[in-house]
């Protein structure tokens, strides 16, 4: 089969294409014919090795994408998936999903409804079930605004979308004035821009008109600091993602006087909180939602062969729809 | 009466003493005698403008002391407390304890029991308050081995006495070996110093073996960052202090990937969650207790008219015993 190797984290030169034999699965495991796997945030942290798991190179990077079961060891899990169209990601020890076939855990494989096509299936895990996730936080507290960052991602437009099916408003940030139109053209009530001059007073003119007690931070850096500085006392930021790649400074009297906290989000370790029930229908929710709410636009589509390429693309651009690997299946 | 007043947040020179009328209590307020008040870590910062509260100056500082009620406004509260003993603290929007008389809330005025000396009952809130306060957190997660900084303080021989008698491991850091040997003969069995150079890797493996997930810190800086590369997954920083007055640098992937999360506590907004009756009967303990584990060593007692004397000698040295301001009363 073809694979697409990391040869060295940190360095995207060194991916390429080698011929590697299909793997066989063992007990509990299966064995997934790729059709399709996207770049997301979390692939680039994986490739510079700053990800949650750090697996050695040379390693097949992709964390999610779609394909069908074609074998199956032993195993209940295993052989109730055999044949079946799925989503998947990659094990915490085994290679990802950029190759033509992927070996995993059968609990790691989640079937694919009828009506949803294997290319919108591939992106079915990390920004739907992230997205669903943050509203059922928001309303668990019983937060009526929330605020997110970096909000013209393929996530950040879930979440605007699922927001205001719940009733929920979304305090919208993001860089540029035409990720701003984007997020307004889905409906979008409130957007910040954080590259206007007055953005530090407008955030926080918003975070305490809409009383505000929780933001979701994709950013971190300099962000983090700013969302703790505009949410009005006892107020919350859970940092999901560091695009900034830059530490945050943040002060003890924030902490102490403002009673404000930061904690973080990762779906990797929230989703095992739930029961086995809880999951499956959190599941169903989202495959229900996968062809409205939590569709997601694809701009590029590449060949294993132009990993790189594709990888290059969608660093230059990482907003305005998602790039994905196909394998042609 | 004679009062001591800060003239300009920051300047500790402009520390002088004044005559003042002796100020009458109304509605729900107490007038007290003033005996003594010490010298605090949150005086310090209120001297310097960081503190939760901001009273424009002038203004005369000091947030706890003791003294006797001698005049009441009208109200239940102020009638039950007149001629009685008390711990007191200044209310948020009036002078402070470094003067002859303060007025206050009835509402912000302690009985002390019998057995408690003015002296002792003057440091009956700050420290005892917050080292119970850090106990009731442990034992509600379930903790068996909190992480503690500046731990040769006041308050933390408290908590150090305290988690003995309650069966709970603190891993102190101090930051000089004189303050180690300190908590060494209080019995505490782990004391690290962070003035060797491999505290790093210490405090690392005595987190990791002692299975700490909740740390207080009272020296945020690069003291929190350290905390948090040093604690297992899933754990809390609470910082209740901010001595080393630098900001914190924190990384994304540890509230990400590790689970980790940083919040604050401060005394005044943890007290009110308490309903009455909890409020008194945590009261009642903290009195029992403050001639035995939350018994404070006074090292030096200087009269109001050598305030700034007093504050130049803690600020010198803040382990080793308070320096208290008396009246004379």
């Amino acid at each position: 089969m073809k694979a697409v190797v990391l040869e060295k984290h940190g360095d995207i030169g060194s991916l390429r294409v080698v011929e590697r034999p299909i793997p066989k699965p063992g007990p509990n495991e299966v064995l997934v014919r790729v059709t399709a796997s996207p770049i997301n945030p979390s692939d680039l942290a994986f490739l510079e090795g700053r990800y949650g798991f750090n697996k050695p190179a040379p390693v097949v990077p992709g964390i999610e994408g779609s394909g069908t079961v074609v074998a199956a060891g032993s195993g209940l899990m295993g052989r109730y998936l055999l044949g079946k169209r799925v989503a998947c990601v990659s094990s915490a020890n085994g290679d990802g999903l950029w190759a033509e076939y992927l070996l995993t855990t059968a609990s790691s494989a989640y079937p694919l409804d009828d009506a949803v096509e294997l290319e919108q299936g591939a992106m079915s895990l990390a920004n739907p079930l992230s997205a669903l996730a943050f509203m059922e936080i928001a309303r668990q507290d019983g937060h009526k605004t929330i605020v997110n960052t970096a909000a013209a991602s393929a996530l950040g437009q879930m979440l605007e979308r699922l927001a205001q099916s719940e009733g929920i408003l979304v305090i919208n940030v993001v860089r540029r004035p035409e990720q701003a139109e984007l997020l307004k053209q889905l409906g979008a009530q409130v957007v910040l821009d954080s590259s206007n001059t007055d953005f530090d007073a407008q955030l926080k003119e918003a975070c305490h008109r809409h009383q505000a007690r929780l933001a979701f931070d994709a950013v971190a850096g300099k962000m983090t600091l700013q969302l703790l500085e505009s949410l009005p006392r006892n107020s919350k930021v859970t940092v999901y993602g560091g695009l900034s790649m830059q530490p945050s400074e943040v002060w003890a009297s924030q902490f102490i006087f403002e009673g404000k906290s930061v904690d973080g989000f990762w779906l990797t370790t929230w989703i095992p909180k739930k029961n086995f029930l809880q999951s499956l229908l959190f599941w169903q929710k989202a495959q229900k939602l996968m062809n409205s709410s939590l569709k997601t636009h694809i701009r590029a589509r590449y060949p294993l062969q132009e990993a790189q390429k594709a990888v290059m693309n969608y660093q230059q651009q990482m907003t305005g729809g998602k790039v994905l690997l196909t394998t042609g299946e």
